[in-house]
């Protein structure tokens, strides 16, 4: 993990929500862990969504939170491509080609890096604005705020906002 | 401000003209203001939007021009969201999300970060290419090249392109 | 070109296959080559439909992957803009706008950042899993993983993801 050699840190603020920037940047991420950086991933906005289990525990909201938490995709296996959607058939032939490919799917991706020590930090502000409970999200991931994202990124020889 | 700890500066490159994306770029810009690093901002394309005024004093343009600031938003209340915009009801709710959360509205987040030092640098060949003039943005703005984009994030310790 | 001073690189992983990203960072990169700058490109995903020719040789091809080849632009000249396209309109208006203000075209930012001696790195792992072959991209583009990317992107100053 070089904990001595600040360089060799890697920063990803994953803002979208969209399966093909969330699988690039875990591949980013898992690449980087497989050369032994550190790795850092914030969440914010349409990122928390990434983190959103698929079945989540019953919580407390308020009508507008239930709203956009019905709106907004559930987790890893639901999110849509960011082109050529086509009412999800491109995003299912996506899916299709990285298993024949062998590509690691988006939730095999997230688990390899978290057990690999990529810390994931959800965007608190974020989660507040949307209405999404920590409960909610997959286990394993901080809480934070921009001040989290600053410090891991001043510390960080490459940040990526994707 | 530490001018001579170039380490402390932070880039961002505003690209898009989303509400969304110009809310995180602010919010991130004004914690790095607050945690005293100095924050350069630089403005092309669909960004120029972010700056420009609500109520523009006239000026003379060619058709084509006159069409392109007709079509696009003018100003940091008008923005769109990226995602779920769904006929402007999506930015509304976020907006009011936003200020029952108790997060700064765009214009205010923009305020902010000018009172608090960041420079804003509109591009000025896009501001060329789709026909906005320096008189339709607020003011306090800078204009600038690729060239000064590069000068500042040679100096950065993190660049973001939003 | 500065071999010895690693400060002075950028290195930009273009994701997107918008005309409006594409355009920005090829004019990114031309400033930073004209600035003697080393500049780095990758391109994964979407990106990869930047670097296609416009008559590519015929290549053999499963069902699935000729038809993402079908439906993807093919090529620097054939890229839409990510916002109001208008089913064509908005991209030729954007073209027409470019040329008028005497600002190089897509494919000619492309040709210089070449001859200015950018490495143009594609995605194998994107190019396999969208069946996109070496003989349909444009000459002198090399092929790369996300290890060269973190390679590059070590080594640079500034590294975008775009």
């Amino acid at each position: 993990m070089s904990e001595e050699n600040s360089s060799e840190k890697l920063c990803i603020i994953l803002f979208s929500g969209d399966l093909d920037k969330a699988i690039a940047a875990f591949i980013i991420a898992n690449g980087a862990l497989a050369m032994d950086m550190e790795v850092s991933m914030f969440f914010p906005f349409w990122g928390i969504n990434v983190l959103r289990k698929e079945r989540p525990p019953r919580v407390v909201k308020d009508f507008i939170s239930r709203m956009f938490g019905w709106m907004m995709p559930r987790g890893a296996s639901r999110l849509k491509l960011s082109k050529m959607n086509m009412m999800g058939m491109g995003s299912a032939m996506m899916r299709r080609l990285m298993e024949k490919k062998n590509v690691m799917s988006l939730p095999d991706l997230i688990r390899t890096a978290q057990e690999s020590g990529a810390r994931l930090i959800a965007c608190g502000m974020s989660m507040d604005v949307m209405g999404i409970k920590m409960e909610e999200l997959i286990n394993g991931v901080e809480l934070g705020g921009v001040g989290t994202f600053l410090g891991e990124a001043s510390e960080a020889k490459t940040t990526l906002f994707i």
